[in-house]
């Protein structure tokens, strides 16, 4: 990961892998992450007890699901999801995210699958 | 402000307003605020004593000036500035951004001028 005072270029973060639902750290503020990240297909329903998650949208188009409605978010657009709400993000085809999060946020939430990634790589 | 759980379209926000160096509040998550704001010209030498801060560039070009060299963010790169350092950004010609910074934090830090904003619009 760069260090800080150098700029970052989102496309080129996202270029650098191609694996789904493996968030990468490409930095760091205040306590928080941004993260890089893919998506494709349908993630596992969960909450997070103590984070607020924003989810912004770079390529592609996310659906959020929640308990009672879905939320399409287009590119130059984003979500925040409170903690304690539970949602499911599904992309019907791949969707290009940046994560604004705390540090302490587990992919998963509230939850441990296959998909969770407990340790995540900075680049 | 939208309520949580309903998208935010950053061009949207941007559209609302005209002036420079007057942020928006666009969301709030985990004690942060995502901000939209335009800017022109030079702003003011400061530090924040105790806030990283965020810029993604989402239209123009922002020039970041540190003490020792400037940085050039374009649409899609951001760049994040530490406590304490002292920076001052600068715009040959309008460049729109969304910054993402702790609720505390003062536009122009350790300095107070005719930029000052101390209460910010929530759209």
């Amino acid at each position: 990961m760069k260090s800080a005072m150098e700029k970052v270029n989102i496309a080129e973060k996202l270029s650098l892998f191609s694996d789904h639902w493996n968030p990468r750290i490409i930095g760091e503020l205040n306590g928080q992450h941004v993260k890089a990240v893919k998506l494709q297909g349908e993630f596992v329903w969960h909450h997070h007890d103590h984070e607020d998650e924003l989810f912004l949208v770079i390529k592609g188009k996310l659906k959020m699901e929640f308990k009672d409605k879905t939320v399409e978010i287009n590119p130059g657009e984003f979500i925040i999801v409170p903690r304690k709400i539970e949602h499911k993000p599904v992309a019907d085809e791949e969707v290009q995210i940046l994560l604004f999060e705390p540090a302490s946020t587990l992919n998963t939430g509230n939850v441990e699958n296959e998909k969770t990634r407990k340790h995540l790589e900075k680049l």
